[in-house]
This record gives C-alpha cells, sequence and structure tokens, in this order.
C-alpha cells in the first residue's frame, strides 16, 4: 500500500493542475467549468484513469451549444433547449454530478459543491430526453421489479442463490443472504441502491461525509436509483467516457447476453456478421451518426439491428434510433418457457396466466392474449428489422430467413411442451412435489432439468435461428441438448418410479 | 418501416449514379462494365451494404486481365486464359450473376439481363479452377451428402431434430419438419437449394420475376446448388469482398469449428499460437501473396496451417495453396467414433464397414482398409504439416509434438473402446435396445452419452493434442471429461440393472 | 514436402546474409554478436518465423548498457550489472543459447559454439535476476510438484488422465501413459525436462549432435528445466519476441486461466474491464514502462492487476511490479475445496491438515492456521490491490465490491461444506467408497460430482465476483449450478440407497 506524505500530496496538485492548461491537440476545445476545474483539481491524481477517459470523450470536447448546430439527422443530443450554465462548457465532473441535486437522496456537500455519486436516468435526460423516454419504456428499465416482483422468478432465485444444508439425510433449503443476489442476478438486472445514512471519513484532505448505499457498485439495467429513476445508462454508456462507438461494439451487450441463459453474443460470435465483425471491423467507423451500412460498416454489430439510426448513404432514414429495445422485435426467444409475442407493458411482474402464474403463456403454450402484442404491431416490428436486413440483402434471403427463425420457434415451444408435459405427469404422479401439492417448481432435479430445457436450449436453438449462428442451433446447447434432455427427462422418472 | 415516395426513389438513382463517378481515391481502377453498372444504378441504394464491400473488394479493383500479369507465386487466378468479356472489367455483379446462364436453373430475366442469384463453383471455377477442382476432392464439398445419405448420420440427424411427444407415459420420436435441418445440422453442411417455380413481385420498379428456391438462404461448405455443383466458396470467401484477408482469419473458419463437436477454434484460441494471433496479429499482413512466416505473420492462423500457399522470405516454396484441406492431415480426429487415416474418396457415406455400418472403421476402432489411405500417403501429409512447422520449430521440437499427438490419439481411440463396451454390454443385457433388435443406436440415455463421448470429449481432447490448446485436453471437454463419462455410464447401467 | 538442392541451399544462405544488413528502418540499432550472427545465416531461412519475431523484439533493438541508462522507474533489465560480453551487443540467439552451459545438461556442440535448446530462467536471471527470484517464490514455479507430489492431486490426475477398461461388467481403472500428462495437466504445470540421452542427425549441413529430452516441448509455467531451475519465463513471455506488450494482453494468461477450473479470463471477456479493454484497448499503450491507468490504457487486463508496475500520470508510484503474483491476493478462490488464505511458501505439497490430508483446509472448510498466511499478511495484500482499484475508482466503490466478493467466498464455502457433507454420509452409508475404506475420493459418480463442485462451481462464481462477470456467477458454471449440483447428489444418493 501506497503511503503519501503531505509534501508530495501538495506536489501532486501541482502537477495535476499544470496538465489542466496541456491538454492533447485537438482534444478538449470545451471549456471546463470553474466547479469541474476543482474536482479535477484533486481527482485528477486521486482517480487518473476516470479523468483520461472523460478528458478523452466528446463530453469534454464540444459544447452542447455546438453540438446543437448539427442537423437534425446528426445530432446525439436530442433536447431542444438546455439550463443555461450547461451550454457553453464541457459536460464534466461538476456538471452532472450537481445536476438536480435537490431530488438526489445521495447529495452531499463536497468542497464547494453538493455532489451526488450515482447519477441518473433523470440527470441524463436533461440532454437526452428522447432516450431517457424510451429506455423508460424498455424492459430493461424494469429489470428489477420484472424478476423480484413475480413470485415464479422470486422463487427461481431464492432456489438459485440460496445455499442448501444437509441435515439428517436430506436436502433444507436456506434462503440466501439478503444481498446475495447483488452480484448474481441482480448484478445485471439492477439493485436497489438506497441511502442508508452517511458516514464521515478522514480524508487526507480533512474530514468529509459521504452517503452510506445499499446495492453499489451496481450498473445493472435495471437499477433502482436513489431518486426512484429506473436504470443505469452505464450500463452501456460506460463512464466516463460514455463513448458511443463502445456501446455499438457488441462487447458492450455481451457483458449481459452471453451466458447459456441469453447467448446472444455468442450466436453473433458463430455467425457471418460476426466473422465480419471481428475480421473487419477495426476499419469501421463506430462514431458516424446517423450510422450509414456499407458506409460505416459492412455488417451489422447488436445495435445495428436493434437500437441505431441507420440510413442509406444516400440519407434516407432505414430506421430511426431507439431505446426500446424490442421496436424491432415482435416475439420475447428467451427467459420464459415459451416463445411469445413482446408483451404490452414493460413492467410484466403483474401478469397472470389463465392458470394464475404469473407467465405471459400458459403452461402449454398459448400467449395470455391481452398482455401480448397483437399481430399488427408484431408485423410492424418485423417490418422495421427486414428494412435492416434489406440494406444487404434481398427479399427472397430474408423471407427465407424468416421462414426458418418461425419455424424454429414453433419446434422448440413443441420441445418445451414435450418437457413441461414429462414434468406435470410426474407432478401428478408424486415423483415430484409441485406447486399444487406446495412445493416450488425449481427445486427438484427433474424440474431444474425442465428449467434448462427452455432457459438455456429452446433458447439457444431461437437465437441460432434469428442470428444465423448454427453451433448454437445443433451442438452449442441446441437441438442436440434439447432431444437428449426430453430423454434424460424420462429416464429420471422411470428409475424414480421403479424405485418405488 | 420505411415507406418511399415515386420522386425519393428517382431522386435515389440519381445519387447512386453521381456515386459511380466519385470512387474512393486508390480504388475502383478497373473500369465497370455496362451491365454491372446498371445493376448498381439500383442496387447500390436498396443494397448499399453489398455495393460498398464489393467496391473496397480485390474484384473492383483489378482487372483479370493485370491480375495475369503477376508472377506465378503471387497469382490469385489460377486460370491461364479466361473469356474476352471478363479480361478488362472489374469483376462486378452482372460478370458473376450471369455466367454460364444457362445451366442455371435459377436464372431470371432481370432488367436488359438474365442473372442468377446463386453464384456456383461452377462461377468461380472461369478464373479459378485450380481450387474449384481441388476443393471438389475436399470432404467439405460432400459434406451435405455425407450426413444426409449416410444411414447411420440420417438417423443421428432425425434423432437431434426431431421433436418427441410425450404419450402415456413414454416419449413417442418424431421426425422434424422437412427444413428443420436447415438451420441446424445443414447451416455449415449446406442446404440442397432447388428451384421450386417463380414468383411476380411488384417491386416499385414494376413487376418482375423471382425463382422460389427451397433451402435458402445458405452458404453452407456443401451446399447443392441449383446447377448440381457442390458447395458454397461463399462459405469462407464471405461475398461480396471476397477478402482473402477474411478467410485467413480465424473467425471464418470458427463459424462451423467452434462447437463441441469440432472445437477447433476454442482450442487455437487457448493456444499460443492463437494468444500471438490475437495479441499481435493486427500488425500482421493478411493480403500478401504467398505467406511468409516471419516477413508477413509470426503466428500461423487456420489458413496458414491448412490452405495457403507459404514460402520462406527467401521465396522458397514451403507449401503450395490447396483447397482440398486434408492434403497437410493424415488422420480424421472429429465427428466418427474413432481417429482414423483420412478416407481415400470425400464422398464417404457408400464407405461400410465389417459389419455393414456406415463407419470408417468398425466398432472396435480398427479401420476399413480399403477406405481409408495407406501409411504413405499419410507420412507424405505428415511431412508436409511438418514442413509448416518448421518455419519456426527445430526437429525435436516437432518429433515431441506429434510424439505426444499420437499418444493422445491412441488414449482416446481406447477410451472410445471402453464406453462402446459399455454400450455394448448394455444392449446385450437388454438395458438398452441397439441396432441388433431394431433400435436406434441414439436415442436413447445410455446411447446419447457414448455420442458425446466420441463426438465431444474425444474429439476435444485431439485437438487440444493437435494444437496445443491444454484446456480442452482436460476440463474444458477433455479427459476429465471422458474419465467421468465412462463412469457415469457405467453407473447409470448399474441403476437401471438394479431397478429391472 | 519440401526437397532442397545443395545449390538452392546455399543460395539461401546468400540470401539470408544479405538481409542481416538491410535491417528495417527503425530497428536493430543494436550490433548483432559474431556468433548470434553465425546463428541467423543459418536458421534464419530454415526457421524464418522464430528469427523475425527477434528482429521485432527489444532484445534486438537495445544493448543492455543503453538499458541501463534508463530512470529506474522506466528500467526493463534489473541487474545492475551485467556480464561484459553481453553489455554492447543485441541479446541474440547465442547470446541466451550459450550462457550458463557449464550448468545446462542439454548443452551440444553446435558449429563453433556450445549450445543449450532449453533456456531457462537461470539465463534470463542474468539481466532480470529480480523477476526471477521473485517468481521463484510464485505458487507457478511450484505447478508441477505441487500437483504431482501431492498424494491427493497425483490420484485425481491418475483418474482423469488414466483410461479404464470394461471387464466383466464393470470399470476397471487402468493407469495412464507415463506421459500422458504432458499434454494433460502439465502443458500448463509444466513437464519435468530431462537428458535422456544424444542422438546423431544428418542434418543436410552435415552430422550434428542434439539431445534427446523428456516432457519436450513445453512452455508450462512449473517446467522442471535440465538444469533443475524452476518455470519456463517464455510462458508469459513469448519466445523469441518476448514482448511486455504480449504479456500485458489478458490473451497471454488466458492461455492456462480459460477452461472451468480457472475462468478467470472468462469471466473477465464478461466484465466491463473486458469490455473496455475488447472496444478500446486498439489505442492504448501496452509498452510503456511503467504503466500509467488513464495515460497509457483506461481499464486494467490481468498484469495490470496482479503483475505490472502502475504509477500515476504524475509519477507516484502505485504498486511495484511483481513476479510473485499472490503478492495482491489475500485469498486462493481456486483449485482447492474451499476458497482460503494463500499459502504461506508457494511449495505446497507437504501441507496436511487436521485429518492428515494433502490440503491447506480441513474438509469442513477451516484453514490449517500454520499453512496460510496470516490476517496482517492478508490486509496487506489486500491494500495493494485496493490502492490499484482506487486508480479509477472511490473508496465506496471498492468497499461495496469486496463487502460482495466476501459474502460470496463464506456462500460458495457454505455450499462446498454441504456437498462435502452430502459425499462423506454416502462414504459412511456404503454407497460410495472412500478413502477411510481405501478408496480413492475421486473415481465414482458422486465423487466427481463433489470435484466439480468445487473446482468449477464455487470457483467460477467466486471469479465471478472478484471479477465483476455476472454470467459466471449465475448461469454460466456459477450459483445455478451449484444448487443444481446439490440436489443432482442428493437425487443419485437416494436412487443408490433405493436400489440396495
Amino acid at each position: 500500500m501506497i503511503r503519501t506524505t503531505p509534501i508530495e500530496f501538495a506536489s501532486r496538485f501541482l502537477f495535476a493542475s499544470a496538465l489542466l492548461t496541456v491538454a492533447a491537440p485537438g482534444q478538449e476545445e470545451a471549456p471546463v467549468s470553474e466547479a469541474t476545474e476543482s474536482c479535477i483539481f484533486c481527482h485528477e491524481n486521486l482517480h487518473p484513469g476516470i479523468v483520461a477517459e472523460w478528458r478523452n470523450s466528446r463530453h469534454a470536447q464540444i459544447t452542447v451549444a455546438r453540438a446543437l448546430e448539427a442537423d437534425e439527422s446528426e445530432r446525439r443530443v436530442s433536447a431542444s433547449e438546455v439550463p443555461e450554465q450547461l451550454k457553453e462548457v464541457a459536460i464534466g465532473c461538476a456538471e452532472c454530478h450537481t445536476l438536480n441535486s435537490a431530488s438526489h437522496p445521495d447529495s452531499v456537500a463536497h468542497g464547494d459543491e453538493v455532489i451526488h455519486p450515482v447519477v441518473t436516468p433523470a440527470d441524463c435526460a436533461v440532454c437526452h430526453p428522447v432516450e431517457v423516454g424510451e429506455y423508460a419504456q424498455n424492459l430493461m428499465a424494469h429489470a428489477y421489479a420484472n424478476l423480484v416482483d413475480n413470485p415464479l422468478y422470486a422463487d427461481l432465485q431464492d432456489q438459485i442463490n440460496g445455499v442448501a444444508e444437509w441435515s439428517e439425510g436430506s436436502l433444507a433449503h436456506r434462503s440466501p443472504h439478503a444481498r446475495a443476489a447483488d452480484d448474481s442476478c441482480l448484478s445485471c438486472h439492477g439493485t436497489k441502491v438506497e441511502v442508508l445514512g452517511r458516514e464521515t471519513r478522514d480524508t487526507g484532505l480533512g474530514e468529509m461525509d459521504f452517503p452510506v448505499l445499499s446495492g453499489w457498485p451496481n450498473q445493472g439495467v435495471g437499477r433502482i436509483n436513489p431518486d426512484g429513476t429506473l436504470g443505469a445508462c452505464t450500463a452501456c454508456h460506460t463512464r466516463h467516457g460514455f463513448s458511443i462507438a463502445m456501446a455499438r461494439k457488441p462487447y458492450t451487450c455481451s457483458q449481459c447476453h452471453k451466458g447459456p441463459d441469453v447467448p446472444a453474443f455468442k450466436v453473433y460470435e458463430v455467425s457471418k456478421h460476426g466473422n465480419l465483425y471481428k475480421s473487419l471491423g477495426d476499419d469501421w467507423d463506430f462514431d458516424a451518426v446517423p450510422w450509414q451500412p456499407g458506409e460505416h460498416f459492412s455488417a451489422p454489430t447488436c445495435a445495428a439491428c436493434h437500437i441505431s439510426a441507420l440510413a442509406t448513404p444516400a440519407g434516407d432514414v432505414v430506421v430511426r434510433r431507439t431505446h426500446r429495445m424490442n421496436d424491432r422485435l415482435e416475439q420475447r426467444l428467451f427467459g420464459l418457457p415459451y416463445a411469445h409475442p413482446h408483451p404490452l407493458s414493460p413492467s410484466t411482474h403483474g401478469i397472470r396466466n389463465a392458470a394464475g402464474l404469473a407467465l405471459p403463456t400458459e403452461l402449454t403454450g398459448e400467449p395470455v392474449a391481452d398482455a401480448v402484442i397483437g399481430a399488427e404491431e408484431q408485423a410492424e416490428r418485423r417490418a422495421r428489422m427486414r428494412s435492416i436486413c434489406s440494406t444487404c440483402h434481398a427479399k427472397s434471403w430474408i423471407d427465407g430467413h424468416f421462414e426458418q427463425l418461425d419455424r424454429t420457434v414453433v419446434a422448440t415451444n413443441e420441445s418445451t411442451r414435450t418437457a413441461t408435459a414429462i414434468l406435470q405427469d410426474a407432478w401428478a404422479r408424486g415423483l415430484a412435489t409441485g406447486p399444487a401439492t406446495g412445493g416450488s417448481p425449481f427445486d427438484e432435479t427433474l424440474e431444474r432439468m425442465w428449467v434448462e430445457h427452455w432457459l438455456f436450449y429452446a433458447n439457444s436453438t431461437r437465437f441460432a435461428a434469428a442470428m444465423m449462428g448454427a453451433d448454437y442451433g445443433v451442438f452449442a446447447n441446441g437441438r442436440f441438448w434439447l432431444a437428449k434432455n426430453l430423454r434424460d427427462m424420462a429416464t429420471l422418472t422411470e428409475l424414480q418410479d421403479e424405485d418405488r
């Protein structure tokens, strides 16, 4: 551990101060506010990494006033007007961490300012209101409650995170530590960040107050912030560079979309699109707005198909930008027993099927009609996606692709129906204890096999069809495992049955 | 979805037309044929991505006449003479999509031309006859029939892609949808693309005819094309850039060679070679022909060892280019129960072992002598590979490496022999229903475990030895799983036996 | 295979010789010794790859004398003085391969020199004594004996690498081939390289003698070298470029730290740090010494946290370089049943717990107090790591992170305790045969499930917490599998019990 004398400390300040006047050429054209200068004065040496990231960022290099001069199609700021004090300065530390401070319970006096450590969508919305508004309609913004307040998912989470004890020859379930999910499910879904109190620390620059936060650190997509807002823009727009290029690269999405439950990135990696990206992407332009297929890139990343504003080189809009990620997706392929039309509302924990279960489909697969989007909305969303495909592909190609996808959705739903039938039969025969007789549907071996069926295998197979990553449709958690798992479930019930 | 007015449409044409005369500097030195100009006139705005890819390609930038001027060792065109109309123009849309149109059943009138959507090896062969000829001798070209017309593999495919039903307490196998394999096995192996008919569409430029194709889209290595040819050059030479650099990067091979059945790319990734590529490859020259170890790259990619023409900086040939991928491989390490000498013919579905099974070895591992290459051919192929190794490694290094590989082939074959003995014993004892009593060898739990044994674990262990990616020789589907699977197979038969 | 006539051979020499005088601009400023020139004269055409790698290396471009002129903080040579003959020349073939030749049993006369093929840490220590000294205190240097001489691990290795036979309805264990571990466990742990004898080969340049080596080739971290030294610097500092940039990139570590037993690289890949590296790393400076967060890179790679010398842009030391990799790690998270404080000595095979087992914890998890570091040393190591975190993160962030990690260590240890209880119960009830009744604890199905529990799942969950790669804490070998495995172990014992 490094120990620093007061004199060393002072010399760092002098050095840090010197840095401010020696900006890299071509950078930091935007004037830095006095408040931000005073942040940097200390923090550049304390936390050089984040300050350097910011210095290289667009936030540090262009004022909002100048950003607003751009053509609408090229604009990254969706506000038409922003508060006066933000207009003519770089968007630096103080600009974000002191904004709306009255509504931030984590605000504390810090030097001459009142700052809040947790910058929230409400702060970002001052310049980016359209994006924040769309994101609030995005399933991701509701990822916390959609997990924690759905009784079925709450049970699944309890079964996954809990640590059973072995007691007199059988397993005794024990619920997990109250914060166990923070680096498990909630790492991606988002934690509940609350101000638990204040603490005073001796910082070397004297005593200072800091808020004590629960669920911190966290950058999950549905984080509940101290100010009550939902989500962390930094989940994808990594602090403190907030680089659009980074958000458009597939590694950002892969942070949460790589596991067996949602192998989108893995499927992309073995697709032709992923191959093009990995082989040729170093020469693409990931910064341009709008993003032009052909001109700026020659194969889509996740963002190109699901989020970005795309235009032809002639300037025609292909699709407009959206932060409601399912705007171009008519079906939800993962996370639930059956693929089904996307839910109407991004808040899904209140959905109940005919059997009273918190699912958007029956256990036999039929969608809960009034909870999901209708055929017309589905058609519009598919049309949006098709218009992206057509920047490189002819109609018969696209038709064939979606025909295959639809066929695969039917087949994987059928497979899950068979797995469900085996499970229900076992419940009926007393080989496992299901909800009807007071048991969890997620704790026994056979039940876990059922979960793997839809959460891993059906899911992978559909992603593979949707994104043309064949491995994941067959041997890598695909059809090979669907077929095997049905057989293994049947074999287990046979062994259990004969044992009775 | 984007709707376009006629006026917008017209303005796109003007724009597209303008683009033709504003080529990027240093590019498009080759004159574009009138026919291709008229393709681009519409398609540049309709499908800007693929046109841009082509503009950046060598096909767009150099005429065949000029390509033929290069030294033989540097030449990429293997024809000594090409048709007059192809000589002095860029190889553009029309050059390929109108070639040999009489032999393409998918040919249709389109504007002033007769075009076929499915460009086939017969078209590529006009300029690249040696490569197409070699590829026809490549196992990959025969990947469709080698799977579909081999009765054993047809059964395995049926068991994997089919969706069983749960009926009165047992699983009832149901064969898959006729096209289910298209985005499963055949995604890599290749589909059968046939012209099912024609359809007339209102395209916005008036009504036009298009062929209706089965098994489309597909770029599998053994695709059966409408003209009867085998394979899709675009599987590896991604349209419409056809970049040699991309084909040489490992991501191209990884599209099909990444899953547990053939983890070549994954093994490469944890090898020293893969580490060198990922760490330093950005500075290598992936375009040079011939490719010189040391001068152009410092560790092999898949292509370097298996395909590319290599030479020393002094200009000596190390190996000549080959599109028969096993020219440098004496043994087949994957896809079959036992590692064995490569088959004599690339068409393998007719092979029968002594027991009448469509396998190149007996169930106990001995190769079917008249179906596989002999010791002399094996020695020649290994010598070719060794000459590549020796561009960086000394003889004792190479000797030691192949000694290890040979030892591992023996050990993994032994392990598969044990797994097979357990299965045969179970068949004999009635614990599973094998072919002798009319059952599939691939549908029951124990049989599936046997498949995993050789298709995943023995296989991974051998790849790990062949390419020095140790993880895959132990804990990542390697020896740990071979040992575990034998024990688990034995445990299952014990449980089943005691239940009777 | 390439056959070369004597004349061709001679012409290669002329060419190779010419190359020596045509160095690339900006490179090879250091004069090449006569001995190395004579090596290159033949080997540049025989093995062009490695010579080119060396030509691009720092070893070829700067003399030790010049390297010693640098400021101490920027120096890469830790010797204060080196032998006269090494001072003013490039560090080329002869400089390393003839050094200390008396102590190398693999030394042979070769041309005018006596060379040894296996360069060892003793050779590297002539210029880099501090690094070699630290590495000798590193667990990795002892990886061979820590595996092979630990009776428990020797048994596990035997069970993994052995190939059982199926004999009269049961599995008969057969120990593996004496060299089977060479491309399995010992590929990473390191082989024992011994001189078995000499052989004379006709090399085309006349007959020459070469040593015959066991366990060769190998670059495992704990390789036992012919001179008795431990380790291969080339495991991470890949020959013959020895690039610091490459060693700092995560692919180097991933060669051994990617499998399910130690998924460090996989966890990194889905972490924010990994995302930053993959998205933005192309613009970072991987060569600078010392390495400055912010100035040279904006997110850590493996090396940044575990090895490299870090400094602030103001020049303050954050941490000094270390080649004892656990200097910044207070707990060992993988490879053993329970997470526990790091061992006091890097040689661990002599450790015995209260039950006499070669483990640093009891089977119930308590650490063997006199074998592991104490609380004070633990605190110092954590403080070192925290000082690295703080180059980008505030105190409350770091506090929260380590709180989560500590909680996860407790929970995963508890889970392993339950798995162990199930196993011990099964041993007691005769469902499996444990050490108390003369059995291996690693050969039966239930025992293997227990091994997976701690070696794969508990382990992954901890890595995910330590490096914020959430997937691996849940669905990718994380808590989902911990919970499932406990249930599956219980189910198996139920089935076995009822069968009796």
